[in-house]
């Protein structure tokens, strides 16, 4: 029987009624456990000292699926599940170890050198080191010299190198540059022709090229800042809408209670956002039902369409690389996010293993899109007049990573309907290329581009936004099904009619046959429970709407399609394996194809 | 030169300086027009009497749009445009004359028999005395009282009847009824098995079919009103944004100014909303450049997918049929448009050619989205943090047409990055049939939908929404443009890229060659302006962004199929022709698909 209590209060009364002492098993790792992890790791048996020792990637290694929804449900406090940190560090000799340190014993349970293709995620420390280098190199000053440009006034940027069939790999960057003068927009004025080669490990340019110099566009008009924007852009501070009954929602720790929502946020340097165990609530069942165990993004391959010296290896994969966390911003109230939104503050580690913080990366907002809900007019029923219409206010997640030029604002929206919808506005600066060509009329060649302005081309590329999705609809046991739209010819006569649609609902049994490439057929895509039914005994189940998509056209041969073979489809299913997340493979500098998504699915 | 004044003034102060004495060329038919109307076609010399005459369409006859755009660019206030006026009359002979008005002059300056297939879309008259006939008719009383039903809680719907191959046809509806006991939702009670036919111009049921009878679904649980919406369903009253700069549009008659656009609103009966003389402030050259002519929704095309007796005619031509305009709400203030909409109202005529006023049809209003519109943040200066971020703030245009069951809430977004996005929701409730079966275990044969609910079918359909979009993008003359996204090869093998794409211009010179069907090649659709080029040489165009989309899966000689023959595509582009605005032809009830888009393509 239900406490009475629960039976009299409403509902959305009782939702900051967590107790707080209670922390949920995924929380991310907090700055005391990540001092605890560089402590354990320095003070092992295992030969790590505080000098030779560079942290790549600290995460919390979160306890089994079964335990956590097992936890979830009794909310047992005497009986807390593990924490665990999965660690990666390169050593002196310059392998990496793959760390499993237990926090609850203050041990390390796992050592292992990693032994496979591909390296860790940068250091922030890495790319700033390596992007000092052309200032001391002599061939780059007289580069910039015989440019006649300043060298105060040059700006340069670490780029990953790719994977183009080499044998053997060390850890790389190549370096570009731009000039800075008249423009804060430092993407506008590429040095084109020069193409630095840094062997990260060394810490040093050991190849340099300099092969031809292009006209540099101009300053003019290239600003991207505006301290005092003029119309038409003057809606700044456009304040948020007024809640007379005060904010909807409620955040415990890491723990967000919203209308009929329940979810975790998380947070780490790869992914940055991670969305887990979120279940909305059912008045009926007066009970929470499973929706989505873990969601975040899983990949973001992004490659150039220019083949040339300088670009051809431009086919980033942004968050293996870069990652989505560790560039992640600091957002700003009022512009990033609405007035009424809240923040959440992040942690990560420096390369020495230190903590650091960086506030308000996480806001979570209800917006009121002006949108109707639900609404309808009804017009037969004799004299009256019956309406009945809700607005739509959708609880908003949001967190920005800026790569470079480019900035991913990624949003995770909760509809009271029970609908999730994820999404990524690409917004920032073209990654533009210098040439000699002022105007569209003198180009006979491809120029893989298109000319912006005056000697800048904006180069081709394509953003594949690959999203990890561990439904878990209304239990852990999911099935795809695709349920067909299938034309049927009428044979009976007794109508004029000729023909209709059916729908026909086909499980998938094999993850070869769970590679979908969208719009080839007319098809809805279903995450059911066959073991749920509703009352009149339809699958209970989530559908998975998909916006206007695309594959990747690169040849299947092509390197960068082979470390991204997974953009052939748009959607992939696979089964439940947990370190099954990255689709680009785990270690993805300079990966070769052979860990990922189109491996797994290939099964 | 430009006058002192606007030299100094700030655009956006100057806003409201429009001259409220002019009215616009394309501004809709006034009450007292109307009147002027119905006066000049009962005075005329032709035999038209008040007494035989009923005003199936009366919709202001816009002047060339050649005239219009030089008036707007003279605005010269002593030589108005001519006023005239469409209208569609039957009389008592049951022919359609196609009426001009000349308001100018007072006269009629045209006036045609309609002798083609198809018929005007009904009178709400004609509607409202359709559903009236089965409470006067024997055996429609006696089918209702062996199924032990109340004939005062009974509701009928008059239904389109849609053609199906009769060479000779009447203007005719179908009705189906639904019992309201104990619910608000008429339309989950269905009384399955009676369709009557009615011959319209009679006023008559001539064909009464009683064939079987279905339980009657419960009442229980279906009320779609609720005067106390519970969690999580709480959040009324959102109240709209503040604006410390007060509103930031501006509304002269029809004439809308807002941020860097201005446009018309205007409106008539079929399409509801029509938006004209969309233009772009530039603030280098100074002056406003046209983007679009002319938007509006040109037809809805909603196929049921039922074959039965009962349900295949349900083929339903929404626009034409029952007409977007005809079936627009007033709008709530607070739930259907935020607090800070401005509303429009508009004016219609009855049967008997008398105009009245519909209030608040069109709301307009600033919508901050919580997104952001443009955003960077530049790491790689040294010594400094630079950030642009901006919120998104669009005006957003707004009608609500329910047609039966259907509320279609549609808007035109207008953005301060220059695209115009369009629109519709789809709201309200579903069509349901009755069927004995209560639990989806039962069901061995074809449904036709999904059992919703015991002994409630949801019948599978869709909705082909089609816009009509006269693109005048900075100028009359434009063309349309495919980029095909090109797979290469590269041959070159300085670097070890192998592929990449590129984007291949394709203009299109026919109208056969411009229908297209999305997602068979990845391609980007463009409007260009041909003559008008940047300063680097670009097209000056616009892009149309399609969202998903689909294509009618009704066979080629199925009867509703040859009617709407256009959904094979989803979209087509056809050379300006002033009369080719409605893609399901003119005269869309019974059309045979004789005029409209697909046959408009083919030429």
């Amino acid at each position: 029987m239900a406490p009475p209590f629960l039976a009299l209060a409403a509902f959305l009364l009782q939702l900051c009624f967590i107790a707080t002492s209670l922390n949920h098993p995924l929380d991310p790792l907090t700055p005391q456990e990540f001092k605890q992890i560089k402590h354990i790791i320095h003070n092992s048996n295992l030969g790590f000292s505080s000098n030779n020792l560079s942290f790549h990637y600290v995460d919390f290694d979160e306890p089994e699926k079964t335990d956590v929804l097992q936890w979830l449900s009794s909310r047992n406090e005497s009986s807390p599940l593990p924490r665990r940190a999965k660690v990666l560090a390169q050593t002196h000799d310059l392998s990496t170890h793959e760390i499993i340190v237990d926090l609850n014993s203050g041990s390390i349970t796992s050592d292992q050198v990693h032994t496979g293709h591909g390296y860790p995620t940068f250091t922030t420390e890495e790319f700033y080191q390596t992007i000092q280098l052309p200032f001391r190199n002599s061939q780059f000053k007289l580069s910039i010299h015989r440019r006649g440009l300043n060298l105060s006034e040059v700006s340069c940027l670490p780029l990953t190198v790719g994977w183009f069939g080499e044998l053997t790999t060390k850890r790389a960057l190549k370096i570009v540059c731009y000039y800075r003068r008249g423009t804060d927009n430092i993407f506008a004025r590429p040095i084109e022709g020069i193409t630095m080669l840094v062997d990260v490990n060394l810490m040093q340019i050991t190849d340099y090229l300099d092969r031809f110099e292009a006209p540099l566009p101009k300053a003019e008009g290239t600003n991207f800042q505006s301290s005092n924007p003029k119309p038409p852009h003057k809606f700044k501070y456009f304040q948020p809408g007024q809640q007379p009954k005060g904010q909807g929602f409620c955040i415990d720790g890491y723990s967000v209670k919203w209308a009929n929502w329940a979810f975790h946020v998380g947070f780490n340097s790869r992914a940055g956002l991670v969305i887990s165990t979120a279940s909305i609530y059912d008045p009926q069942k007066r009970r929470y039902r499973n929706v989505l165990y873990k969601g975040h993004v899983s990949e973001t391959f992004v490659p150039y369409m220019d083949p040339t010296m300088e670009w051809y290896f431009r086919t980033y994969m942004d968050l293996g690389e870069y990652g989505f966390g560790q560039t992640a911003n600091t957002l700003e109230p009022l512009i990033d996010c609405p007035g009424n939104a809240m923040y959440l503050d992040v942690y990560m580690v420096r390369a020495d293993g230190e903590p650091y913080k960086v506030p308000k990366v996480i806001c979570i907002f209800e917006r009121y899109t002006g949108e109707v809900s639900v609404r309808h007019t009804e017009n037969y029923i004799p004299g009256k007049f019956k309406r009945e219409a809700r607005q739509e206010v959708n609880l908003v997640v949001r967190i920005v990573s800026t790569v470079g030029n480019y900035d991913y604002i990624q949003d995770w929206e909760f509809k009271q309907t029970g609908s999730i919808k994820v999404g990524v506005g690409l917004s920032g600066i073209l990654e533009m290329k210098a040439t000699s060509y002022t105007n569209n009329d003198q180009i006979t060649e491809d120029v893989y581009g298109t000319l912006v302005a005056e000697n800048t081309v904006a180069v081709n590329h394509d953003h594949f936004i690959t999203y990890y999705l561990d439904m878990d609809v209304d239990g852990k046991e999911n099935s795809f099904v695709k349920t067909k739209m299938q034309k049927m010819r009428v044979t009976d006569v007794s109508t004029p009619r000729k023909s209709y649609w059916t729908a026909v609902q086909e499980y998938v049994n094999t993850e070869a046959d769970a590679r979908i490439q969208l719009g080839l057929e007319p098809a809805e895509l279903l995450i059911v429970n066959p073991n749920k039914k509703t009352k009149v005994g339809n699958n209970v189940g989530y559908r998975l709407i998909t916006g206007s998509s695309a594959a990747s056209l690169l040849s299947g041969d092509d390197y960068p399609q082979i470390r991204a073979a997974y953009t052939k489809y748009e959607v992939c299913v696979t089964a439940y394996n947990r370190s099954e997340r990255w689709a680009g493979g785990f270690y993805t500098d300079q990966s070769r194809g052979d860990d990922g998504l189109a491996v797994w699915s290939a099964r």
